[in-house]
């Protein structure tokens, strides 16, 4: 369980009384607010605070001095003109803050996103709590198929890259969220019982040196007289990564959208996508305009080099095109069929 | 009048329907939203949205589930401390909205501060409006006063900086602000009249200049059916850094106060700090625990440097310290005793 | 003349001396070191420093210890990897610093991009010079020209975006560049001869004022003694958008890449593309690999939505599409037919 | 031993060949370029590149043409003008290239600083070495002393904070470094052994599962050919938060200063610490006159308060103050007591 009773009940007094404001609000993420959604085994997400809606990005964009009595149909044509054209900043002018639970594995990964603002639980002020993540048998991919993935992205150029995570085609965002990946990438049975035995025994074998180094058990109860424990910031160190940490994140529409794009991506890792994916939903509640702009013109577009797009204008005056003849890398070539191919990108 | 009858009738039907939210409300910051506080003759800030209030510095601080039991002392405690200590990532949880009327030449200096977001009305794709700021006669520096503070901050090099502004000592800010300058560093009555007769016919040639550009008067009737008239992108060239722009300026709260302590400077240009000042008071409605942590150690404090301190030393322990003995600048020097002598920084 | 004669023999007195240095060096871009490329009519874009080539990408992407022995080809394969799949941070490794002289209003453009550092020349502290643009004839755009790209880019909703000039289609970048725009779009000789009188006249009398204001000439000698002159903080605001100012302008790779990506594009204003083409034939020198990538990936790629996606499998499937039955608005149909038709990306 | 001999190697043989460049060097830097300066027991840094120089800054500031022929005393002057007067843009105009090897627990906070570009090692697309750090004796700080310290920091207001790191008073930086801390701060000679023991076995008991994950040993041996093994970036999570990562990390001068102004802190954790009292003396070997000038306004400075200016003004009228008529906190008086003690900030 993510939260204690505590927590919750913390959270619904918190929810208790609705005050008046001049502000804009969105009713639909008001519903929502406070309320932690279960990401992966232990974490969440939760909606701490908001500001703006889709109405004012159009009021940015136009520098106005009221909301004005445009139509719906006119706000989206105007916010799907700028995301389009990449006109950035009127979505720099909505923000929004969460309160977000999970394995520091994914915290590394998250925290190379710089334009955000990030308060941790600091693991060097405080005692971690006992909790640790253990990946879901459907989850657990084999090395064969990391390895073949990289060997299709790369071609040859194995563990090249540093850990940004590659994000294209974007057409296929999302596809295998949801559903297990395929039968053949994960883990068969047996082999993967025993591993999840592994990552728990390890898991529960660090937090108890843990508590030795800190000479304290987690209920604060010293467990050697004689021993003076080393200090929270050294003790930390023997912790592993899928112990599970907290931060306060907050972040402009503009730059969510960025970081979802990357990590929404098919491409990224599966823990940090499941986080993604719940902050996607979020997006498409509280500014639905915005939403469906980004699934058109970003997460369900594709980036059509100058050397595919010589290839593609020879498919359309009727020459069949192989990839020896294209000038495109094998690589490339594959990718500009993938995403010509029917109903890949109606999954998004 | 910075703003037409319209426009203020839309601002207030804009505040004509509270709506309930869950979110937290700073009541006093909600009496000003949207409407506008004038600054120099035509100018105005105006908050338009805003989020977070002291408290959801201290609970992001404290990466916590609810908003606490804790008594406002103790929320102060924590504030002072963060402040003090320069933990500014809690203080980057807040942020705020305004839409800020201004002269471009004030405009240009402000956007140096590279961590705000920003939506400028565009006289690229607009016509500007005939509005120009005219100095107040209380205002109009001499060339002679500059010299002196220039010399005086410089000694012997002056003309070297860009146009950051210089800030220190930071507790003499705001004391020029609300009166006059001193008598001796503004023009005579007599000179004063002629200067602003040019600024004010500087501005009316350059409108017009504009107009025939664009072949267009100011209510969009042609000038002359035999001209084409040229692009606004273009046209814009002719007119002067004193003409009014406007902007949707939105920034976190930490980066707001970096942004008052450069310009509600004493050295900074009169023009600016006069939004500052106006966005300080703005300060103290929404989050008073800051401000008045802001106000002690940022904008009433002092940076006294290592041979400062141990002229300051010598000092306490009874020695009378005179400039070529201390081993300071003698511009240092008189910053330091302009520091300690009574009275200065019970100003801010 | 962008520099004077002294100007200029200073920068080949500090091309005299070579050093010797254990740093990776770009000869070719050496070469280039310190001497201004003319930019309009009295600018000019010079390299002053710069950090890194092709192989300082490809070395941080591998965080290895030393340069390799790859072959080009592999670091070329990398590099356009790493542009495909937008991994970022290897480009942020390479850094480069101009000294640009610009006219003020293309300033307030650059500006916008806030991933740069800037030192600029100082009005406040410094009397700026008598220079000022004049555009060329062939570059005098007519308003008609401008209402039909506006209408053409927004279907209706013209003057609604804010100044960061609009990108997209991106492959055709460029092409207006080196060649006068359309003889339909630029005044007509005598039109233009009457508008650039009224330029030069705006500029010079404002100048004359700004000295008055000053009461000083550009010599330095006193106008009128008696007569105290304002403080340069103050006269600086009666010149206009067209005089020019000069900064130094620091960035790495990634972002400048970005800015030319935006400022480089056909749809930007043409005084601000003439900087970014200099600065594009820079990175040609420096960076050849990831000029060709950026060429193929960025400049020359087009973003296809997943509708225009839809439409294309359509058509590719041989069935012919028009717009109606599409499900694309006319300005994305017809910016999904300019991208498919032959040729136009060529040019880039 | 933190590098290989080949990796060495192939540091002295980047070493070997001097090449000419036009740009400005440092030649002091020039001689430590590439070679690694060890930190903690595994770790390093390394300077890879370099823009800039003291004069460079100057260059800046003036917006000039060349280098000039001023004296150094002058670019002393002005330098430390702007670094009084927070004039931080010119620093912007150097930047360094570090490659550091570093613990994952130093690494989470040094992250923290977003104004820098980083390219780490990938944990996702390689393995790990098998590389732990395991601190000394002498750093083996007690539960009691870390208890201490936050008391005396907050006052009953302990675990609050994130984790950033207190930074003042900024006058005792550095004091700890290079000497052990205080007998009575670190753990008795046996508990100690007893710690080291239990933090060397979970390393190793971690790695071995590590390796069992991949089904690999760091040899590239499958262990068991019946099982597959899990990804890369999964099998990661087991690995403790002392284990060895490395990055490339570049950065600007006036961002740097901001990094070690709270690393160099003797409040920051020691393990950061020492990599910052690292860059410290690369600082002071690439640009000196920076380098004194930061220690005399920043590292050795005091940030005094209004309230304690008010205390401070009484005692030099002669009065003796003491905490509770002084209307300062207990910890702010005991700060301000402790800035004024002789011979504290000498030791900067």
């Amino acid at each position: 369980m993510p939260l204690t009773p505590d927590q919750l009940a913390e959270i619904e007094q918190q929810r208790a009384k609705p005050r008046p404001t001049l502000r804009q609000t969105v009713p639909a993420l008001e519903a929502l607010l406070y309320r932690p959604v279960p990401v992966l085994d232990h974490g969440f997400i939760r909606v701490i605070d908001y500001m703006g809606d889709d109405a004012a990005i159009v009021q940015a964009a136009r520098v106005s001095y009221g909301r004005g009595t445009r139509k719906v149909s006119e706000d989206a044509g105007l916010i799907r003109y700028l995301m389009r054209h990449r006109h950035t900043t009127p979505f720099e002018m909505c923000a929004i803050k969460f309160h977000v639970k999970l394995p520091i594995f994914v915290a590394r990964q998250w925290i190379r996103h710089r334009t955000a603002s990030v308060n941790e639980y600091s693991a060097r002020y405080s005692i971690l709590d006992r909790e640790f993540y253990v990946p879901d048998v459907d989850y657990l991919k084999t090395r064969r198929a990391e390895r073949r993935i990289r060997r299709a992205e790369a071609h040859g150029q194995p563990d090249l890259f540093p850990d940004v995570g590659p994000l294209q085609p974007r057409h296929t965002a999302a596809q295998a969220i949801g559903n297990r990946q395929g039968r053949a990438e994960v883990l068969p049975a047996d082999e993967a019982a025993q591993v999840l035995r592994w990552i728990k025994e390890e898991a529960a074998r660090s937090y108890t040196i843990y508590t030795k180094l800190l000479n304290e058990d987690p209920k604060g109860t010293v467990l050697d007289a004689n021993r003076q424990g080393v200090a929270r910031e050294l003790a930390r160190m023997v912790l592993p990564a899928n112990i599970y940490t907290q931060w306060y994140w907050k972040i402009d529409l503009h730059n969510l959208l960025h970081f979802l794009e990357l990590r929404a991506d098919a491409h990224a890792q599966y823990e940090i996508r499941a986080y993604a994916e719940a902050m996607l939903e979020t997006v498409a509640v509280w500014v639905p305009l915005v939403h469906q702009a980004f699934l058109d013109y970003r997460l369900g577009a594709v980036n059509v080099s100058a050397p595919m797009l010589a290839v593609l204008r020879r498919m359309l005056a009727g020459e069949r095109v192989e990839q020896p003849e294209s000038r495109l890398s094998k690589r490339e070539f594959s990718e500009l069929k993938a995403a010509l191919e029917q109903g890949v990108s109606g999954e998004v």
